[in-house]
């Protein structure tokens, strides 16, 4: 390696003077969202990467581009990390208790990891065209799908389809609002003319009748559907508004999480046939950079380049390299012995991980299609199943996986405690409750808690406002040799624009590095 | 035809009186929404069916099934009627302009009907089962598609992302209610306990902050996305309550009609490949039955049977039967001899139908998802196109059309009068506004006006309140051997599932004179 650290920042400060000049004259990169065509060569220089997860395996793709040699060393035997989608024969072993394996039919799977790409993730779309990853609609958004409280109320213990709860909301809220506008019991600040228009808006919104008030609306569906001949159709009465909060229907259990966080809003997608059929993909360009069964137990900066000790069957490896990209998992990397800085060293060590879990339940019979009408989408509930997820794939044929649930913090602390079989019988039991079909038809189950997964460690890095001013900027310098990458580098945490973005931005920091050339890693475009 | 109206209608009376008993002994059928298993045969008793929409297939298909021998008279040259999917070599001529042939690529099509399946449409959802079509999710409500108003107004002329007007209004009405509740404005008839609650409830409604007032919010985007290293992303300010409104954001054109109605709500699908693939399906099971280039010019219930005259090419032709199905629209039917009663006369020629059209744009490459990241959806305009549509079929692909627009009434009526050229010059110039892209990237184009196009003459029945008690009831019986069957016979107009609906009812109906029972034709199930 023949730049060191002080002559890059030292180089790096000259060139950034020069800035201004360079962009005029053409000799700088400046990048629109998707293209990554970045000037100047790597001319073989060795990158170890630690991690064949999406980081990782995006890094390798990336560098190898531009003329470097890669080596990714991964503990498991197979490539994609977190970015797993359970099939027949998947063999997974939690941390203390027995391992378990699929036995799902050979057409069905659920995605442990990442289920969802939002639209807006460029980075995950644009590899999905690049690397002809073939995408379909992930249905987050259902209003078929049913609110279940469980406690006490008179409208708890029993599934309500969420536009019931939707549009009766809507409508009181609305209501109420309009009568106080209306009354001149509240200053809008807006114009007579502004005013009138609103109260049109708000009679529309919520669905009133002509005097403003919240009756009953075909919005939230039919006790006796509309069809052929005297067949009009039957509304039902709108749930009461006290009701509705008295059985916890109001609470943050069944906030709308699925159709306003800017991520989860529609359009949502997935990659037809396994969310890892994105890793496999990726695993096609640069598989064979990848060992397999490398467990790293050591990092060491050296005064120059970087060696790194690792166990595979045969004992223990080591592997020297100019430059070393780590994405493990931070609680991974808490493990693993290094002579990186106190700062990094303390980032590593403080920065909680998710704590969440999901099940997969196949059952004989799409139930909930055929005698329900729920085709995808995820119906709430405030136990511990939290959430139950509908297939957004295969609609209308035969079997299916049920997500049965995918908790989050101490909901999936409990659960993650409880043995498979345990899991199962939870995911049974209580989502009986919603859905009584599930006795009947269930078949196999297969269950995930990432806190207790081996490689993994958690579900994704936690940050608060005071960690991002301290442990988060620690991971985004490199540590003389060694750059980090992965989710817990970037403001993408748990999704997989993340591995993205945090690979393309390592890519493109050990790039100038080594051509010595300031690149200017571009800032998607917002909306 | 052995059995007479007037000892059909004794008849039943005769059954009506039996019917618990009936019920108790298992003799009837009270079949679950999908099932429709009647019992008795047919006979071959000959039936007449006059149009191969929907309607017209389903009829035959289920009577062929209970032993019946029908004959299928359609005066298009193919079946499906309305549900017709427009790809390359499709010929269309309208009523006063020259004829057009779609120049598409071989891969591309679009709906020029029917586009959209809800969930809850049990029988359109069931014949895709019982059929086989297999179908995708129609990306009905998307977030990052457009409001376009054209007009005055500081956010008019512009697009905005959905998303964006969404989040505002919400934010802002839920702002001005909590500070109704908080400061005791208004009474919300709820204790204190609920009161604080619902107070909780517009703070996360709203996405307003701790002293609930709306100031940004993610769920509108970013200006810069977030993304690794030090990129956090950068939130927009949100557009003022009064300039939303003054810009006409808040009217009718951009209600949340694409989201709350309870038919658009999600999930929605569509046939893949294209929707008339479910007419295809059916034609495979009943096309033999079907006599093409038959145009009906007589309709003459007989003593006993009906005789129907139709032309063809080599000229006029009839046919008797002992039953008709008639499933012509009734813009069409009115122009047809008939000798039906004043009651049914007066349906045919005073029910209105809707006056709509759409014009299909084929590009050259999807910019709205590669510029714009937006994957289907619908963008809404104040203007003659009313609304663009964006495919929800083969994402990441390199060509695809968009409904350049899709209106109705005065907007439908004025843009129909136009030539297809001068329809296509307008989707252009008004789209442009709002894709300045379409200028580069358009390749060719074709435009349906339903209310101008032969044998259909209308989208769909519009009835009001008035015209449901008395000309829709006249419908709904038979006049003597001829019944009538179509979406204009339910109260699902527009929609496929009307089709269907009403031949099933139409069989069960015939079916029960014929075998001299009394089949009650179930009630779908509500949600």
């Amino acid at each position: 390696m023949s730049i060191s650290r002080r002559a890059f920042l030292s180089q790096t400060g000259k060139v950034a003077a020069a800035y201004p000049a360079m962009l005029a004259l053409g000799m700088l990169q400046k990048a629109p969202a998707h293209a990554f065509d970045l000037p100047g060569n790597g001319n073989g220089k060795r990158i170890v990467i630690l991690g064949a997860g999406l980081a990782g395996l995006t890094a390798a793709y990336e560098l190898t581009k531009l003329g470097y040699q890669c080596t990714i060393l991964e503990a498991r035997n197979r490539a994609g990390g977190r970015c797993w989608s359970i099939r027949k024969g998947t063999v997974h072993q939690e941390t203390d208790i027995a391992p378990q394996t699929a036995t799902f039919d050979s057409d069905q799977y659920f995605n442990a990891g990442p289920s969802r790409i939002p639209h807006h993730h460029e980075l995950t779309m644009h590899y999905c065209r690049e690397l002809g990853v073939p995408i379909q609609v992930y249905n987050n958004v259902n209003e078929a799908t049913y609110f279940f409280s469980e406690g006490k109320g008179p409208l708890s213990n029993k599934k309500i389809r969420a536009r019931e709860i939707h549009n009766d909301l809507r409508g009181y809220t609305s209501e109420l609002l309009a009568k106080a506008i209306d009354q001149q019991q509240i200053d809008t600040a807006l114009s007579k003319e502004d005013t009138q228009k609103i109260l049109e808006y708000l009679r529309a919104e919520g669905g009133l009748d002509i005097d403003k008030l919240y009756k009953a609306s075909d919005r939230r569906g039919f006790i006796e559907a509309p069809g052929a001949g005297d067949k009009p159709g039957k509304i039902g009465d709108p749930h009461r508004l006290a009701d509705i909060i008295s059985s916890g229907l109001a609470d943050p259990d069944f906030y709308n999480v699925a159709e306003y966080t800017y991520e989860l809003q529609m359009t949502m997608f997935q990659a037809i046939g396994g969310m890892d059929n994105i890793a496999r993909a990726f695993e096609q360009r640069v598989g064979k950079m990848i060992r397999f069964g490398c467990e790293v137990t050591d990092i060491l900066n050296q005064p120059e380049g970087v060696k790194v000790i690792y166990k595979d069957k045969k004992g223990s490896n080591e592997l020297q390299a100019d430059l070393c990209i780590c994405t493990l998992p931070l609680p991974v990397l808490s493990n693993i012995q290094h002579n990186f800085s106190s700062d990094v060293s303390r980032a590593i060590d403080y920065v909680p991980y998710m704590i969440t879990g999901k099940i997969g339940l196949q059952f004989k019979r799409r139930f909930w299609e055929e005698d329900e009408q729920i085709f995808g989408g995820i119906t709430h509930t405030n136990n511990e199943l939290t959430q139950i997820f509908y297939p957004s794939y295969d609609y209308l044929s035969k079997k299916g996986i049920l997500l049965g649930y995918y908790n989050f913090h101490e909901k999936a602390k409990r659960v993650g405690n409880l043995t498979h079989t345990e899991r199962e019988k939870l995911a049974l039991e209580k989502g009986s409750l919603i859905h009584p079909q599930y006795r009947k038809e269930f078949e196999t189950s297969f269950s995930v808690s990432w806190h207790k997964t081996p490689y993994s460690m958690g579900g994704w890095a936690l940050y608060t406002g005071a960690t991002r001013q301290t442990n988060y900027k620690s991971l985004l310098q490199p540590d003389k040799q060694v750059y980090f990458a992965g989710e817990h580098t970037t403001y993408l945490n748990a999704w997989m624009a993340g591995a993205f973005e945090s690979a393309r931005r390592t890519v493109a920091d050990i790039h100038a590095r080594v051509t010595d050339q300031r690149i200017t890693y571009p800032t998607a475009t917002g909306s």
